[in-house]
């Protein structure tokens, strides 16, 4: 059967191991395997949410409120935005993928840093866009504005990844705001903010307020997830916000019920735990000078992180192979090969759980 | 900001009334509103799988694997394929997305029933594919056919609902395979199953096996969902079941993890709980009869169904009004406007609901 020529070109991504497969191929108990491979929160959820989850498991036959009223409700007093400007999504990937649909195609392009998170070629390859990157691997902005001058007729939508996954670093709001003047107001620009929970603790400069953006720049979306800070991972929930004009022709391209019954209400009481979410943070970032120590100590290069995760970049070491080596003892760690980098990307886990990594590692890099 | 072209056509999909904006709109209390609008399990969902749920809760941080192993393991069991025949979609709505993302575009068609499930026509539209449709209402071969004989220059895929939603009638696998036969093996046929599960049991002869089919014919995708006789119609998890060069092309286009790891759990329960599912397909053709038996009585003409719902036919009354009445009441039907029909499908409900339906419909008729 001939399918559409787009798929030839199309790559898939590369998700992080489960712990399953460790358990399934190298026959390691599951209470002994160590993920820090997706960067998901290592406190899991916040015990609110798990008793919501429980008190409602018998209403998983019922569709969710596809309006999703109450958790936009949330959302618009966090954000102090209007329920308008929100589009929810199953993960913020969801939302990037709506906005790709929208603006890009096969006669556009669409530009990101040199090494950023993977979705949005993928996503843009569904369209046939061209895809342009920076030639700087981290987000640099004057990079960004050159290939963007370059190329002004054919980009359509610019990624800005703050914080960038999987590399760490972060821009300051100030110079995304001297950048956004400088593009056209016809272009879309997404803000990932994925991990912006994480920067805005770490550094003030770093934070981005959604309303604050989209009132300057209305050709900007700015994108929020449930899956890091808030411990929602396997629920699948982010959100976009936007101009309602961007919101609503994303909007049609959200099919019904595009996250769970179970997602909706675990968002909603995730909202309700800004404690746990302060914890989570707070932990990270003590726990990350660990890493960061060790890295000094044994000479390996590492990005200044704002994230939940830090990624080492090896010279004399074969990073795939370290990755390999832990991998059978049970630890998951990322390898950044597939995003053509000889580093491991490392989630900043639990005390004990960093503890026994760095130990692994420190054998592995003898 | 300019849009790509594709979006101004695009229409969104009606959902059914949740029961949250019952509630909220006519302050009626959530236990005394009855929603029958969307064809989800009467008896909820497997007692087995809600205990599952509940004792996997704090998982929710973990991304699932996104392999799908264990899920698929099962599929392939049930159905005697190979795991690498199956593709897991968030709800079989996604299936039919990659489907139609992967064959349909704005120089092919599409060919589908007068009225038929309406995802269908919102996935093709985001292909710019045209739309053709059968003069027939319902599912008539013989109109098909003359479409595609007509238009085969154009036709990439057929779509078959079998049963069909929202009108409930189902054709006979035999016919179905005759159909088949005269369809050239580059255009994809998706079968969607959703409530094959309901149709079997009443006639066997309305019974598609995946493997069969899939066997004969190497351009058939045969779509299965959890949505209805598994009762977790608020998890999205459905599957696709085809030739492996055909799961290898929609692959391409899912994106990871796009079932959450509570759903992927539940689906897995579901599949060991046969019982729950024998006894719900088997009450709601019991509670069937007294739609019938209503429908005769009153003058109403009516679809014979082999699915969880029942479609009234209406000539006096407008069936807007009437499901706008019993919805001030609390009860939750789906009105088929949005289909062009002047007519209300009923997701056939408890005993008890059932019974103050038709009580209360008996009153709206008068």
């Amino acid at each position: 059967m001939k399918f559409n020529d787009k798929l030839a070109n199309l790559i898939n991504y590369e998700a992080g191991k489960p712990i399953e497969l460790v358990v399934r191929e190298f026959g390691i108990a599951p209470k002994d395997v160590i993920k820090l491979a997706s960067n998901e929160n290592p406190f899991g959820t916040s015990p609110r949410v798990i008793e919501a989850i429980k008190n409602c498991a018998q209403n998983m036959y019922l569709y969710p409120d596809d309006s999703y009223y109450e958790l936009k409700e949330a959302l618009s007093a966090k954000f102090n935005v209007n329920t308008k400007n929100i589009i929810i999504g199953s993960g913020s990937d969801q939302v990037i993928e709506f906005a790709v649909h929208a603006k890009a195609n096969s006669k556009n392009a669409v530009l990101m840093a040199g090494v950023t998170f993977a979705m949005y070629e993928i996503y843009a390859k569904h369209t046939g866009a061209k895809i342009y990157r920076t030639q700087a691997k981290g987000h640099n902005l004057e990079d960004f504005l050159k290939v963007y001058n370059d190329k002004k007729d054919e980009i359509s939508m610019i990624f800005l990844c703050l914080p960038n996954n999987p590399l760490g670093e972060c821009l300051n709001r100030d110079d995304v705001y001297e950048f956004l003047e400088q593009i056209d107001k016809d272009v879309m620009i997404v803000i990932d903010g994925a991990y912006n929970e994480f920067a805005r603790f770490k550094d003030k400069n770093k934070e981005i307020c959604p309303k604050d953006l989209i009132t300057k720049f209305k050709n900007t979306i700015f994108l929020g997830t449930f899956s890091k800070a808030y411990g929602l991972g396997g629920m699948r929930v982010g959100y976009g916000i936007a101009d309602e004009s961007i919101i609503n022709e994303l909007g049609k391209l959200r099919a019904p019920f595009n996250i769970t019954t179970l997602s909706l209400k675990a968002a909603i009481e995730a909202l309700k735990d800004q404690e746990f979410v302060d914890k989570t943070v707070e932990a990270n970032f003590q726990e990350m000078k660990k890493y960061e120590k060790f890295a000094k100590e044994h000479n390996i290069e590492f990005i200044d992180s704002y994230t939940n995760f830090i990624t080492y970049n090896f010279e004399r070491e074969n990073a795939s192979e370290i990755a390999k080596n832990l991998l059978k003892k049970g630890i998951i760690l990322r390898d950044l090969k597939s995003y053509g980098m000889n580093s491991i990307r490392i989630t900043i886990g639990l005390p004990e759980q960093n503890d026994r990594v760095l130990d692994e590692l420190r054998k592995a890099i003898k």
